[in-house]
């Protein structure tokens, strides 16, 4: 039975891909050190659940197609925090940031159509691109540039008749780079020189360090007609697992056009956009303790991982991920031969190959991602085994 | 700013157009009467919640791509009441039946490709199909002949080299029509005749009456590597707002490539995984309660709307739908002036025009759906109004 050639295509996650050598590692009584995916082991907070759970009613009906009501309104206060003034009839909630991406990339793009992403990217853009026939283009950014974008007319280069938009994560998803001002202006005049539109994935808005600023794609002007921005509770809440998340856009045009596959997938679960509510109605004071949280952890892997022979990252400014320039060959290699092979002092580590997060082919192959998700002492065992698995490797 | 060409042919839901009316109806004081959609107001089960409420975690962590194993493990149980056996790498868990079918069409069609469906189908069939550039083919079948199928040879006359698969609801909606073990065979026939995928949306499996034995597209031999599996919590339990659907095939090389589009999304809500996994585990004893109730209501519409002058509808055997073919050239118009014109006794009456449900122009332009999914006392409340507002329409 032939199956759609639209799938073919698809690759597999390269990190699940790794999932079965873990589990054996597993059952060897070893201990696996989770570096490889950015599940945080930070509390959800409590008010999440306890919302859920006072919620009373007798039959758990259709919510509406956009979302619920309050849940928007608290979505359009917490943006207005931001300066970002996106009124009811402009954000929509999704089945997690994963639908609203899906929803951006059909929306502004037909089948045969590009989309510009820097590269590496969070390797599910190809994976909601692909279904869709739409392209990926990447723009290649390099590790020992901090995975700055390269200059206008780099990228300029890489637009054909057939780009719709320029689609990214700020901060980024797996580099920790932030765009600052000047970047995203830059962006925006490519976009309006050559009618595209911006797609800014910013569910790590809150995780910048460094006492930077953050600037959304959604506070720079005369482009506003051209940007979706997507957002998520997953990470920003430590609920990766409620899977709601939102759209927003000022484009009546486009909002209307998305409203209609919101129709059509009827709606988004009642009780976790209840439970959504209160989190985002929580003090902005939350996110204080959890950035300085990170903060630490941050530096315990950047610093820790620079301390091994031959291995180089720069500092990452944003979220809760480093690429990792590893003195390999293989960096695939290397993970499957970490889990499969090798062990120190009872744990050995998990971590994602990083050619899945390019396109361009040969990219990435001595670079991996860490995802400093986990606890102080267990990021430490974590970079302990990586120094001592690399000399074994390379001997 | 140019949008994509796909979502421009998708229409917007035939329901949804008219909520702006109901909502003035009800400002203006009246009871709307919403048999127009199909959000039952049985009693989603205790057992939901309480199992939600009880779930008790610290992190509300991605759940696994294909589903959580224990829902899995539960929904096999459940099909082996229906001698169908599905074993736990043959069933994957989505974002209610909705996503399922989205899958589903999006593992067998290309763009440009068609699927065959029998008409008046479900909007959304359409509404899942577009954004892939899949097209619609329609299978009429006819009030008058109680939206049976039409004979093998009719069918097959539609099949084209694009043809990729037969998507068919049974029990239907709209139809109310269930089709038999023979009209089964017939379909196996031509997909096995012509290489074609069996997509057998099942969401209404239990409400089936007049002592009919069900039979599911799962339990015809010879095929099973063709056909599909879409299910889900909403209708059988009463839990439309959970978002729980399941996609069940025997065919490993489909599963797998679905397997990449779940993996894309990450996973479904955990919380709502937990709760459907009781409801799967409930006493089969629960439908008996619930069938009797729906047949109760069905009886009270289809006896109801037969006595009114003009009106006709032959006998719904399943699901909860009814098409009545009323005295009207324009039930869109009709429709929209219940709501916006006419009432009786402080009620008016909000139904579901059925043209939007047939893909073939000028079809089902003087028919209605009607939904039994409200208490007594309210369906004939609801027929009352029809039956005066028809008197009113046509004078």
């Amino acid at each position: 039975m032939k199956l759609s050639n639209r799938l073919n295509s698809m690759q597999e996650s390269p990190i699940r891909k790794l999932v079965p050598l873990a589990e054996q590692a597993k059952k060897r009584g070893l201990e696996v050190i989770h570096m490889n995916i950015g599940q945080p082991d930070i509390k959800t907070p409590k008010a999440f659940k306890q919302a859920i759970n006072d919620f009373d009613l007798d039959v758990i009906a259709y919510s509406f197609s956009q979302g619920e009501p309050e849940l928007i309104r608290t979505i359009s206060d917490y943006y207005r925090r931001y300066d970002m003034e996106y009124e009811e009839d402009e954000i929509l909630i999704t089945n997690g940031g994963s639908e609203a991406l899906i929803f951006a990339i059909y929306a502004v793009a037909d089948a045969g159509d590009e989309i510009l992403v820097p590269e590496p990217f969070y390797t599910n853009y190809n994976g909601f691109s692909k279904p869709a026939n739409v392209n990926v283009v990447p723009i290649t950014t390099k590790s020992e540039e901090a995975f700055r974008l390269p200059p206008k007319e780099e990228i300029e280069k890489l637009i054909t008749d057939k780009t719709k938009a320029i689609l990214f994560s700020n901060p980024g998803n797996p580099t920790g780079a932030i765009y600052g001002p000047e970047e995203l202006r830059m962006l925006a005049e490519i976009a309006k020189e050559h009618e595209l539109y911006l797609i800014a994935d910013e569910v790590y808005r809150e995780f910048v360090y460094d006492g930077m600023e953050y600037v959304s794609m959604g506070n720079i002007e005369g482009v506003q007609d051209r940007v979706i921005i997507v957002d998520s509770i997953s990470k920003r809440f430590s609920a990766c697992g409620a899977r709601i998340g939102s759209l927003a856009s000022k484009n009546k045009e486009l909002m209307a056009s998305i409203l209609k596959l919101c129709q059509a997938r009827l709606c988004v679960p009642t009780l976790e956009q209840v439970g959504a509510m209160e989190l985002y109605k929580m003090d902005p004071g939350y996110f204080t303790g959890v950035k300085e949280e990170y903060d630490k952890r941050r530096m315990i892997v950047y610093e820790g991982v620079n301390r091994i022979d031959g291995v180089m990252c720069k500092k990452p400014r944003g979220a809760f991920y480093v690429i990792v320039d590893l003195p390999v060959d293989d960096a695939d290699d290397f993970a499957r031969w970490m889990l499969a092979e090798f062990s120190y002092e009872g744990a050995t580590l998990m971590v994602a190959p990083a050619a899945g997060f390019y396109a361009t082919e040969g990219l990435g192959k001595n670079q991996i991602r860490l995802a400093y998700v986990l606890e102080e002492d267990k990021l430490k065992t974590g970079i302990a085994v990586l120094e001592k698995a690399l000399e074994a490797y390379n001997s």
